[in-house]
C-alpha cells in the first residue's frame, strides 16, 4: 500500500522530474529523477514542446497516482515568473489529460515537510533528501532535488493532519478521478484517526 | 494567396479564438470566431484541460499558417497573470506540437494596428474589428473582438514594415517551419519593395 508521486519543479530552463512511492509508514523510495529543458537562448515555443514532450512521457512511464507542483506566485521573480507560470501549464494540462489528481505546494510548505523548517537552504533540502531516500549524495542539480523534496512532501503531507496544500489538490481535481491506490491510502487514513485531506 | 492567422486572447475564464484570412491587398476575411472557457470556480486542472482541447481542435480544423498570442506581462493584473500565463503555455505548446509558428503581439500593438492607437477602447476595437471584417456588429464578447483584433493585427504586420512583434514570431519558430501560404506571402512582401519581417 504505496502512493506514487510524480515531483515537479517548474521552470523552462531547469525543471526538475521525480517520481517516489511513498508507503503507509512515511518509508519513501526514489525510483526515478532526471531534469528536463532548454537553454535561455531557445524559442520559447522549442522550449515548452520539449519539456511537454518530456512530462508526458514521464507520466506514462511511470503511472503516479497524484503530481504535486511547485505553486507559482505573481509576486516572485518577475523574469521568470511567466516562464515558470507556462510551464505548469503545460504540466497541469499533461496531469489532467490523463487523469491524474495535481496537488500545489508552496515552496516554504516542501522545505518545513522534509527539513522541519520552512526556510531552509537548497544544501539543506538535498542532504534530507538524500537521507530520506537513502542515497550517498543529494541528487543534482538543486532543481532535481527539489521536484524530489515536492514529491515527498506532497506522500506524507496525505498522512499528516489538516493540511490546506492537499486540500488544493482535491479542489483541483476530485474525488471521482482517485485511483485505487490513492482510495486504499485514504481508506488507511481513516483508519488511524486522522483527517483524510486528499479527497 | 492569403495568409490563414489563428489569433488567441488567452485567459482561463474566457479565452478568445478566432481564425481569419488576410489577403496580400490586405484584405481580412473572418473564418471562425468563439470562445472557450470555465466558471473561476472550476478547478484548475479541468479549466486548463478545457482550455488544452479547445485549442486543439481549433488548430486541427482551421490549419492556420500562424498563431498570433497576446504576450503577457508579469507586471500585468496579480490575480490572473498566473492563470493567463498557464493558458499561453498550453497554447504555444499546442501550437508547436503541430509545427505552427507562434507570434506574440502586445495589446497596444493590436489596438495601434487595428485602430490606429494604442489606447483604444474595447468598444473601439469592437468597432473596427466589425468594419475591417464587413460584419453588422462586433464579434461578442470583447474577449471574442480581442481575438479577432490579434489575428488581424498579426496578419497585418506581416505586410508592414520593421514589426519587431512579427520578428519574435520568427524567433519563435525558424524559417524551416514556413508553410507554402507563408513563403508566397514573403515573396510578394518583397516584391513590393517592403521589408520581409517573418522569415
Amino acid at each position: 500500500m504505496s502512493l506514487r508521486v510524480v515531483g515537479v519543479d517548474p521552470g523552462l530552463t531547469r525543471c526538475g522530474l521525480a517520481v517516489v512511492d511513498v508507503a503507509a509508514n512515511r518509508q519513501v523510495s526514489l525510483i526515478d529523477v532526471t531534469v528536463a529543458g532548454t537553454p535561455p537562448g531557445t524559442p520559447l515555443d522549442a522550449r515548452l514542446l520539449k519539456i511537454a514532450n518530456a512530462i508526458d512521457s514521464w507520466l506514462d512511464q511511470h503511472k503516479p497516482d497524484v503530481l504535486a507542483l511547485e505553486r507559482v506566485f505573481a509576486s516572485a521573480n518577475v523574469s521568470t515568473v511567466i516562464g515558470t507560470a507556462q510551464v505548469t501549464g503545460v504540466v497541469i494540462t499533461a496531469a489532467a489529460r490523463r487523469g491524474i489528481p495535481v496537488a500545489l505546494h508552496t515552496p516554504t510548505e516542501v522545505k518545513a515537510a522534509v527539513t522541519g523548517s520552512g526556510q531552509a537552504t537548497k544544501a539543506a533540502i538535498g542532504k534530507m533528501v538524500a537521507k530520506i531516500c537513502r542515497l550517498d549524495e543529494p541528487p543534482k542539480p538543486a532543481d532535481a532535488a527539489d521536484a524530489v523534496a515536492l514529491a515527498i512532501a506532497h506522500g506524507w503531507r496525505g498522512a499528516a493532519a489538516g493540511s490546506n496544500a492537499s486540500a488544493s489538490a482535491a479542489g483541483a481535481s476530485g474525488s471521482s478521478q482517485l485511483t485505487g491506490a490513492q482510495q486504499a491510502w485514504i481508506a488507511a487514513e481513516a483508519s488511524a484517526k486522522r483527517r483524510a485531506v486528499r479527497r
